[in-house]
Order: structure tokens, then sequence, then C-alpha cells
């Protein structure tokens, strides 16, 4: 059993819980989760004192969201590392946690590689975990600063693809500051454009079956202050057909090297919506969701997740007499067999435009993304 | 109030629970309702003793579906005429209960008319409700006999499509037994397909926000022994995408006289996937959908129901302390504002077929439905 506990979060206050952070108790370090299972209701810390116990908290999603799980993955092999674990297992167990998210695999190998080259330096144990910590807490700085300068480019781009100035803008899943270093990807554009005055409405897909829309979106939008309407995934149609939505922004999981966009199960039709209305369908992510090993989207593993997901629903705070496999309230008649991928792939001629930290590819071609790629790569470097 | 009560239903065998029968135990006449919002954790029947109990069965939706309803509002006519009632408040109170699915208003004034003429011929108030009751048990076999004859020309049409004769149907709410006096509509089809060995797979969408296809048509088709598997319905698109579905086959609420389709919400974004996939579409309805008074889809009045059904969910088994209002489990934050249309209007140009008891109407055009309808009409008289 993984070494993990609940605390109340520290801060109490209205702006400050963060989705993740290291923290160095005199009873040894460890990574502190905000438990996203457990939001809105409640607000409460996870605490993992090993890697074991941060692949837990990934698989059950306490802790996700592409950018966010490549700081987790950093994180979670600088703890095994400080803590005197074998890295290399740490980073394996890690890195498969969940398949489709490419950035949780590179934000493990930029800890597993900094952890390495210290060692080969001639460093001892003590600072090749030093090491595996700053490429963690770099990495999470860095996607803190690639957050805002996502949302500057994303809102540079509303503003010329709609002109009008008054944005309706519909989002899938959640992509704000729970996923994030920073404040997010698309949901970091549409805040900055809340702040710019130029948002008029933020529809928020619930996003079956977690719904991480209801619960996580729409509580983030709230904090905001943003105008914001829930609605079923299903009732986007409508919108479209009514001429309600200006622009669509969502997330990435994975970007294959063809422009193909894994993310969270949903987004495919509304790209395929969006089309057919003549509405903008925006992807914005982090150049480390680019995976120019994956050539296409026939590629990209799609993740499987539990039937129950769908056959039950997850309200943690109700305790159901009696509840199994789930541990939620049943929906569908038991034996019910469910059809459940964690992701869908858009292909890249329903996407008008990928947003990063270094500018926006559009149209979205193969060539445009390796050349992005190669920019960045230089940056970095 | 009104006045209605529960009973267990009085039948414990696996193969007959009628969603509505009319019922004369020795406390006088009653229409008795499966009470579908408890399904399928319970199988309780609801007894109505007044129009007043059976408007409220409606708008709560313990009796619910398009044909059904119909079939509710005559019955409930004849209630209001038999029990002394003033017939033409119950029967205003009845149609207006809900305002999309023609088919209520259509029963209604159908046993309303009964009565009426009974009473123009010189009968007596009890001639007059016999009247009333005997237009509603006419209504009732007759949507019967429908359902029967669309499940023949369904699959007719079935086979015509798609040669190969091994079946995956997608299907989206609840059209069977549950809907209608026979074995429902779209349902229906996907029935005589099974029955005839052709169906190779059910894909039932879940249908948020009340989940009707995960409650009752996974009950229904795991009673009837199919292949299926469920979903939710943002899952729909990667089915497409992967060659898995080979029609979509959906129900009606109200078909305007061009051929514009109401239906539970999440039937448009399935007919834009169909379209982009070239898969069929193909909405199954009785004649009496078809309302030559609503010129378009434009004009279709959608119903917009209360947005605690998207913020909250249902479980009515299992009880939520200090839940409110809506009694359910909440899944987003407190105050959050919902989008909640309970239909979405499918255009014509979309739809690849329709097809009622008097055949099949493809291209779907208003000349050919005014056709279809004209020869209803020398049929019945």
């Amino acid at each position: 059993m993984a070494d993990h506990y609940a605390q109340p979060r520290e801060n109490d206050g209205p702006t400050e819980t963060p989705a993740i952070r290291w923290h160095e108790p005199p009873e040894g370090p460890v990574v502190v989760l905000l438990d996203q299972t457990r939001l809105p209701a409640e607000e409460v810390e996870l605490v993992c004192t090993d890697a074991p116990a941060l692949v837990e908290a990934i698989r059950t999603l306490a802790v996700r969201g592409a950018p966010l799980l490549g700081i987790a993955g950093a994180y979670g092999v600088a703890l095994a590392a400080v803590r005197g674990f074998d890295v290399d297992e740490a980073a394996l167990a890690l890195a498969g946690a969940r398949p489709t998210a490419v950035n949780l695999a590179v934000g493990v190998r930029r800890a597993q590689a900094a952890h390495r080259a210290a060692l080969a330096a001639g460093g001892d144990e003590a600072a090749a975990a030093a090491a595996a910590l700053h490429a963690a807490r770099t990495l999470h700085r860095q996607d803190a600063e690639a957050s805002s300068r996502m949302a500057g480019h994303g809102l540079a781009l509303l503003d010329e693809l709609l002109p009008g100035g008054s944005h309706r803008v519909l989002t899938h899943c959640n992509t704000g500051a729970l996923v994030s270093g920073g404040e997010g990807t698309a949901f970091a554009v549409a805040l900055a454009a809340h702040r710019a005055g130029k948002l008029r409405r933020l529809w928020v897909d619930e996003t079956r079956p977690l719904l991480q829309g209801a619960r996580l979106t729409a509580y983030e939008a709230a904090r905001s202050g943003m105008a914001y309407t829930l609605l079923t995934d299903n009732a986007a149609g409508s919108l479209f057909a009514s001429g309600e939505v200006d622009a669509v922004l969502i997330g990435a999981d994975r970007i294959a090297a063809d422009g193909s966009v894994a993310n969270k199960v949903g987004s495919y039709p509304l790209a395929v919506l969006a089309r057919y209305h003549h509405v903008p369908f925006v992807v914005v992510a982090p150049v480390t969701t680019i995976d120019l090993d994956t050539p296409d989207g026939a590629s990209i593993e799609v993740e499987q997740r539990a039937g129950h997901e769908v056959t039950e629903i997850a309200a943690p705070q109700v305790p159901v007499a009696g509840a199994e496999p789930g541990g939620g309230i049943p929906v569908a008649p038991l034996g019910t067999q469910a059809y459940n991928p964690a992701f869908d792939v858009t292909p890249p001629e329903l996407i008008t435009a990928i947003v990063t930290e270094e500018g926006v590819v559009s149209p979205v071609t193969a060539e445009a993304l390796a050349e992005l790629c190669d920019l960045s790569r230089q940056v970095t470097i």
C-alpha cells in the first residue's frame, strides 16, 4: 500500500490552494496535492511520502491534467531520489501510471536525466537528488511561465479570429490552475479574455463521466468571477445551432507529429460540430504536449478506463450503503458493460489553430509543428 | 396537492410491467403508471386518482416518452370524465404539462373530442365518460399496433441501407416499451433486428442529464437479451471515428411540417456526427408525432428544464442529508447556472429517413410528409 494520507489544506483563504507543492516538514520531504476528486465539495490536500503514493494519486485522478502530470512526475522522481529509493524504478512506475498524456513521461524523464547527469558528473546521491529536485522545480516554474505566454498568444488569436471583441467561448474538461503550475492552458486564455473585459460567457461542458467541467472548471470560473454557464456535453449542439458559440477552446494530452490532438473524450464531437457551424476550434497546450515520436492520431494510445465510471456516478461525499465495485451510485442495471475511453483524437483538419507558449500554429501541419519544436528546443538550450 | 400514491407493482415476474394501465378497483377507476424515475433500482407503480396527479407525474417524468404521453393524456381526460371532474379544465392542464411532445396534446384532444361528441349526440355524462375512455383505449391499442408496424418498416429499411446484415446501432434516450403502448419506436426496430439475429450491438447513449439511456434503455436491452454497451454521450464521437456505428436510430417528440425533428437533447450532435461519417441517421415515430401546424424547426417550442437536473445527479434511492433544491447529489459549485434544454432540433437535411407505421419517408421533404399524413388520415377514417 502506498504511503499517503489526507489533511485539511493549510491555507484557508479563498485565493491559494496550489494543485501541487513540494513540502519539507521535519518528518521528511513530501509532495502535497490538492485532491481533485473531492472538489468542489471539499478542499483536502493529499500528502504523498513516496512515489507509489503518487502513482496511485495519478491513477485515481486526485492529480490530473496534462501539464500538471508532468510536474507531478518530475517531483515523484525527486521524491524517490531524496528519500533514497530506486530512482529508475520510481520513474518507470510514474511514467506508466497513465498512458495518453505525454507530459507525464516528459516530466519524469527530465528529473531522471538530471539525476543521472549529476551522478555521471561524479556527484553523490545527495547531489543527484538535489539535481532531480531542481529539475522538477524548474519544470514547475517553466510551466507557470508557459501558461502566461499561452494566455497572451491565445487572446491575441481570439481577437484576430473574432474581431467583435465580445467572446462566447465553449470549453471542455478542466484546463485551469488545477492542471498547471500556472493558470492553465485553454482556461488561461479564457481568463485573459475575462480580465481584458472581452469574455461575454464561458460555456462549460460538464464532461462526463468524471464531470471535471462541472466539478472543477465551474469551480475555477466561479472563483474568477466569470460569467459562466454549465451544460451537459450533449447540449452543446443546441448552442452551436443557435449561434451562441463564437469559439471552442480545449487543452490537449498529446499532440502527434501530424497535428492530431488527443484530449478528453468529447473533444472530437465538438470539433465536428465546430466545423459544421464554421466556428473556430482552438487547442491550447505547452510545447511539451507535442510528441514528434508519435507520427499520427492512429498511433496515440487511448486509455480505456473502468466501466463503473459510466455505470455509477462518483459522489465521494455521499456514502452509499453496500456500494461496489466503484463505490458510486449505480445508474445502470447491474452487469451493464460500458465503453469508456478517457480520450478521443481530433484530426488536424478540424483544428483551426494550436496555441503554445512559443506561438500559434495555424494551419496545423506536420511541418509547422516540427518547426515550432525546433524553435522551442533552441530557446530551451 | 394532487392525489396519487405509490404501490409495489402487482406482478412480480420479469416479463410484465406495463408502463401505463387503466385499472378499476372497488374504490374507483385509476391510471396506474410504472414510475420511471425509480428505474432500474425499483419497479414501483404510481397510482393516479385524478388528472392533477397525472399532470404531476408527467412533469416529474414518472411517465414520459412521446407516444406514451399521448396515451397518458387520453387516459387523464377519461379519468376526469369518469370521476365527474371538469373535463375541459383537465384537458387544458394535461395538454400543457409538457410543451414539446405533440403526441400529448393529440391524445388529450382525441379523448376530449370523443367526450364532446357523445354529449353533442345527446348522451349523458356517463355515456360521454365511456366514450372518452373508449377513445383512450383505442389510442393505446393503436399505438401498440403502430409500434409493431414501425418495427417492420424500420427493419426492412436497415436491411436495405446495410446489406451486410450485421448491424451495430447507436441509440439515444429511451424509445422502447416504456414509451409506448407496444414495444416502442426506435428501440422496437432494434428489437426486431435482434429477434431476426441481425443486431450485432446496441450502443446505448447514457443521455444526460436524466440518464434515460443508462437507466431505462440499458434495462430494456438487458431484459431483451441484446448485446448492448453503455457509453457517455460524448464518447459517441470515438465510436463513429473508429467505424463502429452502422446506423443511428432515434425517436421523436415532434416532427415539423418541413421534416425538422425535435427529440431528446443530444440527438442533433449525433446527426451532425452521422453526416460527417456517412452513417444513416434514422428517426422512428408514429404519424401522431408529425405536426403539420408547426411549419419548421424554428417554430418548435423547446422545453427548458430546471438547472438542478444538470448541477445535481438525481439518485432517488440514495437519501442525501440536507439536499436541496432538486434533492439530488450536487456535482457543481453552489449557485452554478445551467443551460438545460430538454430537446434539440435536427433539420431534415441531416435525416436519412423517417420511419412511421404508415411507411418510410426518405428523402425527408415537406411534400412527402404531407402525403404520408393524408394517407394516414384516410386509413384512420
